[in-house]
């Protein structure tokens, strides 16, 4: 959700009763100009309930491309409510970035871990106590692990793991494929305490999306299959992930010449000349990337944030009214 | 669970109020054999509430690997309640297995087909009917879709595929990586009608399987990480299956040396030898297939069938009536 989940977005979110990040990923050169404007916005139309000591929002940062000291620059004028970490160059990173955005923050900001295995999840919550851990599971869109467990067998055996040392208070927050209330049920009867979503907010009306990534993200049915987690996005990118993460995006012409063998540098010359042709470089046989999970062929409108919102809401409380009734039957 | 499932764990499992099923698989020689144990069985212990005009158990087909002629030569001895399709060598093979069984049962043995793609789901309900779709994610053990979604994304999208052409009244089953009450609870969030369950029945009492293999299931851990799906395990043993699929099994030596680049014969010559090694065969360093699924690492006691089932159950309601609580609060 890197440069689409910027101020409007995560301000709806929250505004809507959900909690909003903004993506600030690799590029914290914006991030306080973003966190201005959600504090405009806040200042004119407060998020009910919240405090006025931060913001309330969150901030996603991709640890491996950003400094901590820029980072830290921009929270100190505007204290989130939460930071969320994700791909540190080695977990240890992760203790500094959680002592200093503690201290910044005199404790408010809340730290919010993702993590794909179980192994991680020992790790981190040993090493940083974090407030949240997102337990990622592989339909996930955009970076993740590259070889991992989908949230079915990852957040119960996360969970287990975490109880048997001791740590079984730690939150744990679904990722990973899950873009309307089914899913989100799901996860909530995995044990998770709340769920992310970031494929269903591409089709938000207040996401920072092209036109011809937005229509890609709509057209695409049978996520499974019309998605892959690859590095060849990144390479015709020009970003340099640490070996063990790949990005799920749909399947396009890139990729599909990369895997009949096209060299790099001329699968990179097309990818140039179709990011000149705007929003009709994406597509099934376009070239530009556009990172979405597996729950993509679940998306088919582009909606207002609290649409979104509301509706996953009322459909968990729906699947739970009519299962617990039919359980009672087993 | 070819090989693995046979009479003893079918019986069991519809004995205890779950749905057995002989995993015939590609090896349809002895089916009759264990068809006729499974009546024994029944004439001495019905199951209760079960009708005499059938088995109460399924049985399982790889279709690619079994000639329809064999398998309805055993069936038209004894009939079961259903029968389970998978991996044709195309989709339209099935529609003579659906027509010939259906025939020869007289409409007593169910259709179950399973798919793991929207696009196939859609093709199987159209041209067979069948009287239940297996849903499989990603994470399943053994043999599935090399190139797939998790359980999350894909079921729900297959539901609303199958109701947008008036077909919704075919049951989902679900499958891959459920070994426990969280999950099945999560899959009936879904909106599944039901999960089956291979994995958590490796480490059943009444599994035909090697006590190494048993062993390597207790022992591994973090399922997401210690699996992987591959094409590696089919090759050393030497079965070739369509290219689109790939079996999941433990990580062993012989998959790291595939990767490491040993040559297949060298790395098939350990293989061979490994074999002659027995149970310590097995195990991290060892070198026979353990398939497993995700839901591995979930995986820690041997127990009987029922204990499985019965807890299963149990976990279901009690999330479904901790969570219709909850959520009540949304």
């Amino acid at each position: 959700m890197r440069l689409i989940a910027l101020a409007p977005l995560a301000y709806a979110v929250s505004q809507a009763g959900g909690f909003g990040w903004l993506a600030a990923g690799t590029d914290v050169a914006d991030l306080k100009k973003e966190l201005q404007k959600v504090a405009d916005q806040v200042a004119q139309n407060p998020v009910p309930g919240s405090s006025s000591d931060f913001l309330p929002i969150g901030v996603g940062f991709i640890n491996w491309g950003v400094e901590l000291e820029t980072a830290l620059e921009a929270l100190r004028e505007h204290i989130p409510a939460a930071v969320w970490f994700f791909a540190p160059r080695k977990n240890e990173d992760l203790v500094e970035w959680t002592r200093n955005i503690r201290e910044v923050s005199k404790g408010k900001t809340k730290i919010w871990i993702q993590i794909g295995t179980v192994v991680d999840a020992i790790e981190v919550a040993r090493s940083c106590h974090p407030d949240v851990l997102v337990v990622q599971g592989a339909d996930a869109g955009g970076h993740g692990l590259a070889h991992g467990a989908g949230i079915v067998s990852l957040l119960p055996e996360v969970a287990d793991s975490l109880r048997g040392m001791g740590m079984g208070s730690i939150p744990l927050v679904a990722a990973g494929g899950i873009v309307e209330g089914r899913g989100a049920a799901a996860c909530l009867a995995l044990g998770g305490s709340g769920v992310v979503m970031g494929t269903r907010f591409l089709a938000s009306k207040e996401a920072n999306i092209a036109k011809g990534y937005q229509v890609d993200v709509l057209r695409t049915t049978d996520g499974g299959r019309s998605t892959v987690r690859t590095s060849v996005y990144d390479t015709l990118r020009g970003t340099v992930w640490p070996r063990q993460y790949g990005g799920r995006g749909i399947i396009n012409q890139s990729y599909l010449d990369a895997q009949n063998g096209m060299i790099i540098d001329e699968n990179k010359r097309l990818y140039e000349e179709a990011l000149q042709k705007g929003d009709h470089g994406w597509g099934e046989s376009g070239r530009i990337t556009a990172y979405a999970g597996c729950g993509v062929g679940l998306v088919k409108e582009v909606k207002y944030a609290k649409e979104i919102i509301d509706e996953v809401r009322q459909d968990i409380s729906e699947v739970f009214w009519k299962l617990s009734h039919a359980s009672s039957k087993l």
